[in-house]
């Protein structure tokens, strides 16, 4: 029988593998091999961790749990493409900014009931959800996902 | 209230949303650009190319679906690393090979009822799913958009 605590874990499941896997890489390189660019005349890696950071602070936003973190980046590392923006944190701040949302995230995360993860989020209305109720909490860790998956696989060409 | 044509929706969304943004760029590439590697020394786009379609051609198999399409490509896509192969098929040949298994998948996804997701994958025991139900055909479809950003991630280094 198919349980909503079973859809929750297998999203989860996928979202913690997907952070543990670029947690993995990120601590296998080193600040400067973040600074360099992923591919010739393209993102570094530290934008890409900028990136992340930012785009994962907004979640907070999206899924009712809070302030984001680190407002400051969205700017830098969203509205702007890389090399763009003068003054940006260094690798070594922006490590412990990740830990720290990762660590918030994953808190926030353990103190959700199974149905809270099929309420709407907040960027969508009341009227919106009632025609698309796709439009939840949980799908916002399956688009997440997908978009940490896309970054990392550019991530580990630093190697 | 939660339903399980919800949950697959939602997986099967982010599958499509996937596989289209792929092809919006494969398309977009040329042959030549696929022949480059994504960044230097490693992977070409077009051992990515037939990379996705070796994997994807053991979902078939993982999903209960029938035989491989193309067997042919697990050992020079996926035992092998990329310039290990002499002999491999030519980029447009793997355009085709790539859209009849697209084509292909998307038939027999169609006539999934959304219970049918949730029955056990045919790597997995019945002893082994009784114990971990998240073991399904649906999260097959989880990891398996995951590995697809990975590599678009990298794909679209090549423009």
């Amino acid at each position: 029988m198919i349980t909503t605590d079973l859809m929750v874990k297998m999203v989860l499941d996928r979202w913690n593998g997907s952070i543990t896997n670029f947690n993995k890489h990120l601590h296998s390189l080193t600040d400067e091999q973040l600074e360099k660019e992923v591919a010739p005349g393209k993102n570094r890696g530290v934008y890409l961790l900028g990136h992340l950071i930012a785009v994962h602070d907004d979640m907070l936003i999206l899924l009712g749990m809070g302030e984001k973190l680190f407002p400051e980046l969205h700017q830098p590392f969203i509205k702007e493409a890389d090399k763009v923006a003068t003054e940006t944190p260094s690798v070594a701040a922006l490590r412990v900014m990740w830990e720290q949302q990762n660590n918030l995230l994953q808190s926030n995360f353990d103190r959700m009931k199974s149905e809270d993860w099929f309420e709407k989020h907040t960027a969508v209305t009341q009227e919106e959800f009632l025609k698309e109720p796709q439009r939840n909490k949980l799908n916002i860790i399956i688009t997440r996902t997908s978009h940490l998956q896309y970054h990392l696989g550019q991530m580990v060409l630093l190697h």
